[in-house]
């Protein structure tokens, strides 16, 4: 690991019927509950063009990861071989960032419910993105 | 904004020919060159099953931008209205994350060579993760 480190700041929380990681699906498409976004009002500027029917990229902070795990049996399977978390979406890894791909239901000044989304209650969420029709980026 | 901080560790480090963002193009589809990911050799156990031909997200730390921009031009156009850099990929953002999908085209011991990046040399790498066939987590 190098020396440098930076801060990242939440944005906003995760407000969701998933309370714990034994019952939360392993991807969105499993099953998740729809969940709220609620945003700090710092950041509301930033927000204002996100409309209901938008698919959106959530980041968020998975603050119950390990961060000390490198190898891990895919979807806590002891069956599945054990391969490095790099080439798996586990929490457990050295920046614990969740990416999840999610449809905007509707919206209130400070808040947005979310379609899909598999982030635990309280989950700190750090970034908002476009999905960018015919663009590669993920 | 909320008072909890969470502290991102870099894992490895860009090589690449972009060293400035006047020259580096928008988006990694629009003529970026194949850059080398350098791994900290600390994480090298979670990137052991990474290969050539894999389709993998790159997730960066964009150490030049500005995290006190809150609207944006798109693509840098005065011509574009202002729209919140949450409907954006400007890495100008409160936490300025990039995200890159990329092909492995070749690897070494330490490092990753990757199609298509369109991240400046020596941004930091924060972490990998795999593109799921069938799944639509972004």
């Amino acid at each position: 690991m190098s020396d440098a480190q930076y801060e990242v700041t939440p944005i906003g929380t995760v407000r969701s019927p998933l309370t714990n990681q034994a019952s939360a699906p392993k991807q969105g498409n499993e099953g998740s509950p729809d969940a709220w976004l609620e945003f700090h009002p710092g950041v509301l500027d930033a927000l204002r063009d996100i409309q209901p029917g938008d698919q959106v990229i959530v980041l968020t902070w998975l603050d119950r990861a390990r961060r000390d795990v490198l190898r891990t049996h895919p979807r806590d399977d002891l069956a599945n071989p054990e391969v490095g978390v790099f080439s798996t979406r586990s929490p457990d890894r050295p920046n614990p960032i969740g990416l999840h791909l999610v449809e905007v239901l509707s919206r209130d000044d400070r808040r947005l419910q979310v379609r899909n989304l598999e982030a635990l209650d309280g989950t700190p969420v750090i970034d908002l993105k476009p999905v960018l029709p015919g663009v590669a980026d993920a």
